[in-house]
């Protein structure tokens, strides 16, 4: 077999189809967010971001860039090993206890990404709580998918956020079995948020766990940055609450926060977490000093609903539709993918505008968009430049517009 | 179901048979490796770690740690994003461009781990290319294993680094088959090496795909650091040789180097790719320069294996029994999971030697070892030291010892 010759033609019908992605080339600007060099080839652009995941910013925040720096000259660039053999430094230590308090929770695990947190945590429980269901929202991410497809458990997915099929579909399956419902609290792409309560309610009525991904949310949403569940006073209800240390505290990893059990049950079973080189210690530090500065300060998540709500009042002067929801994720929707895609080329090409197009299969064919994550840090200026650009070429594509 | 209920009583059965893992909680002193403060509780203890996977101190080295510094100032602590949304930093480029040069490949493709780069890789390969064979080494990694799994390809196990096996189950596959042989260089816990020509030789001859596991042999095997293969001259023979930064280049994350091809179709079709948080720029800096030292710099390489011959020549004059093999590591056979615990407990709690045990399942009971990972950093003082206290503990625990 021709090897090369196979994956060239996979890719090929990749670009027949309008689905090959091409990376932008970007160097931040540390103390200039948004602002970023993009590369390309030879030449550079100066290009301002507005579809990053650093919601708030702190991947510039100096209390975080020198909590890194300290680390790196106190502890070394990597850990060095994996937890168990050598690689437990002790900033993982006060990370997992900033996590547990965070999150109101006995324990948290840190592990090398968000991604590997669900992976390894839902693949884990599945295959050894014995004869485990897992009840899957149908929106859920990648890495949730991944990880109980891993796992071998019984998977029954729920209709997205709809807590009477959840509640019939339980109904449905033996009582005596383990069942763990997993699901997000913001939807990263419709930027929608689940009805917590009401699935804590149905999950107790059936005595099942329940897993909630708040990668888009913590830092971001309740007093301390705790998120959804936090801002709701549900924290309690969940029995593991995941989350990201790459988005809104802008450094990178992913954790769990449950019971002492449950975290020490993962640490010794699973797979992906004992068997990989540890977080260095300067990103376990500069996500400790994120963490602790968003818990006292509320300041980057009220510039940063400001910015979000200026942003959609300024589309819905011009009839610029995007998906209503309540949260920081403004999708534009565009509605057709070689549209998106030349949108997003203008808007760079001539704007310095970068937003990346998001098409299929990232979401369903006609609901291609742009998704636009308004932060503290996007001036006034900013908002009218992106506003402009995007209202222009909305007629010249003579894209629809919304009446309000 | 009580669930933490459940959890606990896996847990105490972990206990019992002496397998539960206790983390030791280390800051490790950079410009001092390989020294560490050691926490317990309230108490600190100064200790000399003997079994880290920093095998060369990289994670010290000034020039990596200057590199991760610059690229904090420059582009702040985190990615901000996926590598296709905003996530793709300039120095993320010019880490797969020297990949690509070390191995001597079209190109390169970085993961946030090693163990996410085999496990995407591999998962990709298998579930991708059509009624693929995967020809799994028996020793392979966790990681590899899990991704394998993962695929849902046939997999077929041959005896560890038994290329007549290998050949014996190539022939009884359908040759119009896709095939992979999935294999590492240096194996971790008998520090034993693979044939990697031989292997190459009969992946030839039944038209097989190969990929190479260098995590322990990158940095430090190979004139410029490229590995087993690079000493032995066969990187071109091999299809795919997958590596670590974690290890010897002292930092995090992993990555494939291959065909142009084989990487941009991993890129375009891995989910472990593509749903997760990019490295952070700093990362990817110091892995850079750590790369490009070790290119140009054997001073590391001589002082280590300089170290390792030392500790192996004195072990052997005093009968202390160490598995013989051509590599860095020297695994010390205890032979007995309680006595191997113990014997790190003492190291630890009386000579400040920190050399965590490895019992099962990590390696077969009956086989419990201290595994030791000399590096150009112990001075012939902490040499000294470790082998004192090996003897004595050696002694008191009336442990065989081997005439040379």
């Amino acid at each position: 077999m021709d090897f090369d010759a196979f994956f060239e033609q996979e890719l090929e019908r990749l670009r027949n189809d309008g689905n090959y992605r091409i990376f932008a080339d970007l160097e931040r600007h540390a103390g200039a967010f948004p602002r970023a060099t993009r590369y390309d080839g030879e030449n550079t652009q100066h290009v301002t971001v507005w579809c990053s995941n650093d919601y708030l910013g702190m991947g510039q925040n100096e209390t975080v860039r020198a909590a890194m720096h300290e680390a790196i000259e106190k502890c070394g660039t990597g850990a060095g090993g994996t937890r168990n053999i050598s690689g437990t430094n002790h900033y993982h230590i006060l990370l997992e206890r900033e996590l547990a308090d965070l999150h109101n929770k006995e324990a948290a695990l840190i592990f090398t990404s968000g991604y590997v947190s669900n992976w390894a945590t839902l693949g884990t429980l599945g295959a050894r709580l014995p004869n485990c269901v897992i009840l899957s929202d149908s929106l859920n991410h990648a890495s949730m998918i991944e990880g109980i497809r891993h796992s071998r458990a019984d998977k029954v997915i729920w209709n997205h956020n709809d807590v009477q099929d959840l509640d019939r579909k339980l109904s449905l399956i033996d009582p005596s079995r383990p069942k763990l419902i997993a699901f997000e609290s913001v939807y990263s792409m419709d930027g929608d948020i689940a009805p917590i309560k009401e699935i804590c309610d149905v999950a107790d009525k059936h005595g099942a766990m329940t897993y909630l991904d708040e990668v888009h949310a913590v830092g971001l949403y309740g007093p301390r940055g705790g998120g959804v569940a936090e801002r709701e006073g549900l924290m309690d209800r969940l029995t593991i609450i995941e989350g990201t240390l790459g988005k809104a505290f802008g450094v990178m990893g992913g954790y769990i926060a449950a019971s002492a059990a449950l975290c020490d049950y993962v640490r010794s079973f699973s797979s992906g977490f004992i068997f990989t080189t540890a977080l260095p210690p300067a990103i376990a530090a500069g996500a400790t000093a994120s963490i602790r500065h968003l818990k006292d300060s509320n300041e980057e998540r009220m510039a940063q609903r400001d910015r979000v709500a200026t942003v959609r009042a300024r589309f819905d002067a011009l009839g610029i539709p995007h998906m209503p929801n309540p949260s920081h994720i403004i999708p534009v929707m565009v509605g057709d993918p070689t549209k998106c895609r030349w949108i997003s080329d203008v808007l760079l090409d001539t704007y310095g505008i970068y937003i990346q197009p998001i098409n299929y299969p990232t979401v369903p064919k006609g609901t291609e968009r742009l998704r636009i994550t308004p932060s503290p840090l996007h001036s006034d200026d900013d908002v009218d430049h992106l506003v402009r650009a995007i209202n222009d070429l909305w007629s010249q594509c003579a894209l629809a517009r919304q009446v309000a």
